[in-house]
C-alpha cells in the first residue's frame, strides 16, 4: 500500500461543495470516481478541510491510499486526465508515510477572501470574488480584525449548524489589504469552524462601509451570541489557499 | 445631442467578437441592444479595437451619441442593468466633446496575454489564460522580443486575412514577466493588425521552450512572410487591457 498526498485547486461553483453526498456532485466524490476510473480502486479521498458549495480551493490538501503503487507524477497525471473536463485539477501529487493525514496531520490552515469594491458588475471575477458597491475602508476593516486575533470564543462567528465541539480556536492572523479596487482578506488557523471566515468578512464589512465602529467587532465578539454577527460573505469569494504540516 | 465615452470590461468566452455580424452575438450589438432597452435610440457602438472572439478586455473604450441629455452615472448604471446577466460591464461614463472618438482619437492601445506555466489543468482560470505544459524561459521571451520593437514590417506576425493597407506599423513596447507560474506579456502600440498579438505570443512561446533560438524572432520578423510565423496563441489569453488618448 502506497500513501499519497494530493495538492487540489478547484473552482467551486458547480459543486455541492467537498464532502461526499448521496444525492449531490461534490469536489470528493468527483475525485474518487477520477481514482477508480485512473487504476479501479474505490478509495476514501481524505480532505484537509470541507469546503462549502461555491467556495474555491487552490491549495487543498487531501490524501489516498492505493494498493498498487505508481510513481507520483503517474498519479497526478491519470486523475487530471479523468478529471476533464471538469474544473477540478491535481496540481502536485507527492508519496507520504502512513503517519501522513490530510485532516489530522494539519497544523495551520490559510483563507483568502476577494472583494472587488466597485459599482460595475463583475465579468471576468463573476462568482469568483464579492462585488461590493458601497466604497469600503480596508485600513478600518484590518483594524478592526486585529480584536479576533488570539484565543477566543467564537460563537458569534460561526454557523448554528456547526458541529465543533467547542467554540473556542485560536486564530493566528488576519489581514485586510487593498489593491485598486481590490480587498484580499486572510486569515490563518490551526482550524476554522462551519462559515467562520465568511462570518468574519460579512461582519468586517460592515465596518468598512461605516455602519459598525472598528470597536464593533471586539465587542459583538465578547457577545458569544450568534445573533451579533453581521451578513455572512457569500460562499464565491471564499479560497482555501494553502494548508501547512 | 452628446457623446459618452465608455471603458468596457468583458469575458470574450462565449462572443464571437466585438464586431457586429448578421448571425452570430457580439459585444457591440449586446451594447447596442441594452442601450437601446435603457433609453429607446439606436446607437453606434464606436470600440477603440476590433477583439476576437474569445478574447477579452478589461479596458476596452467606445463612445455613443444620444439624442437626450443624462447624467453619466445614470447612463453607466442604466446599461449594466441590461446587460445583466451577460459578462459585459461599463467600469465607466464620461461626457466627451464630438472631437473625441474612440477608435481615431486613441494614441496607444496595450494588450495583455496571460500564459500560465504548469502541467495540471486550470480551473478558477480556464478560458481565461493559455495553459502551456512544457517550461518556458521567460527571459529568453523577453530578450527575443525586443528586436520587435520599433518601425517594422510585421508580415510575419499579422494573419493573412488582415485588412490593414500596410503591413508596415511601430510596435512601442513589449514586456515578458513571469512571477511564480505565470507569466504576462504586455504590449503597445498606437494599432494593432489583425492577429499580430497572438502571433507574436505563439512565436515567443517557441524561444521559451527553446525550439526557437532567441535570434528566430529578429530572423523570422525580417523575412516579411506569414509562413515564417510560429504558431498563434489562441484567443482566451488575450486581454485589451487599456486605451490612451
Amino acid at each position: 500500500m502506497a500513501r499519497y498526498r494530493l495538492t487540489i485547486e478547484y473552482d467551486g461553483t458547480n459543486f455541492a461543495g467537498w464532502q461526499k453526498q448521496d444525492d449531490a456532485l461534490t469536489i470528493q466524490s468527483r475525485i474518487t470516481f477520477a481514482v477508480h476510473q485512473f487504476c479501479g480502486e474505490i478509495v476514501t479521498v481524505n480532505g484537509a478541510g470541507r469546503t462549502d458549495a461555491g467556495v474555491h480551493a487552490t491549495g487543498q490538501v487531501a490524501h489516498i491510499d492505493l494498493k498498487h503503487t505508481w510513481p507520483s507524477d503517474t498519479v497526478r497525471d491519470a486523475v487530471n486526465n479523468h478529471l476533464r473536463p471538469d474544473p477540478i485539477s491535481i496540481l502536485n501529487v507527492c508519496k507520504v508515510t502512513e503517519k501522513f493525514d490530510a485532516r489530522f496531520s494539519a497544523t495551520k490552515r490559510h483563507y483568502l477572501y476577494r472583494i472587488e469594491n466597485r459599482r460595475a458588475p463583475l465579468t471576468l471575477d463573476q462568482l469568483r470574488a464579492w462585488q461590493v458597491a458601497v466604497p469600503l475602508n480596508a485600513k478600518h476593516m484590518h483594524n478592526a480584525a486585529q480584536s479576533l486575533v488570539g484565543h477566543h470564543d467564537f460563537t458569534t462567528f460561526r454557523s448554528s449548524h456547526c458541529q465543533a465541539k467547542s467554540p473556542v480556536k485560536t486564530l493566528d492572523a488576519i489581514t485586510v489589504i487593498q489593491r485598486d479596487n481590490i480587498i484580499i482578506v486572510t486569515t490563518s488557523a490551526r482550524s476554522f469552524m462551519h462559515r467562520q471566515v465568511r462570518s468574519i468578512v460579512g461582519s468586517l464589512k460592515l465596518v468598512g462601509e461605516g455602519k459598525w465602529s472598528q470597536d464593533e467587532i471586539a465587542e459583538r465578539l465578547a457577545a458569544c451570541d450568534r445573533a451579533a454577527c453581521g451578513v455572512v460573505a457569500p460562499s464565491h469569494g471564499l479560497y482555501l489557499s494553502q494548508v501547512d504540516y
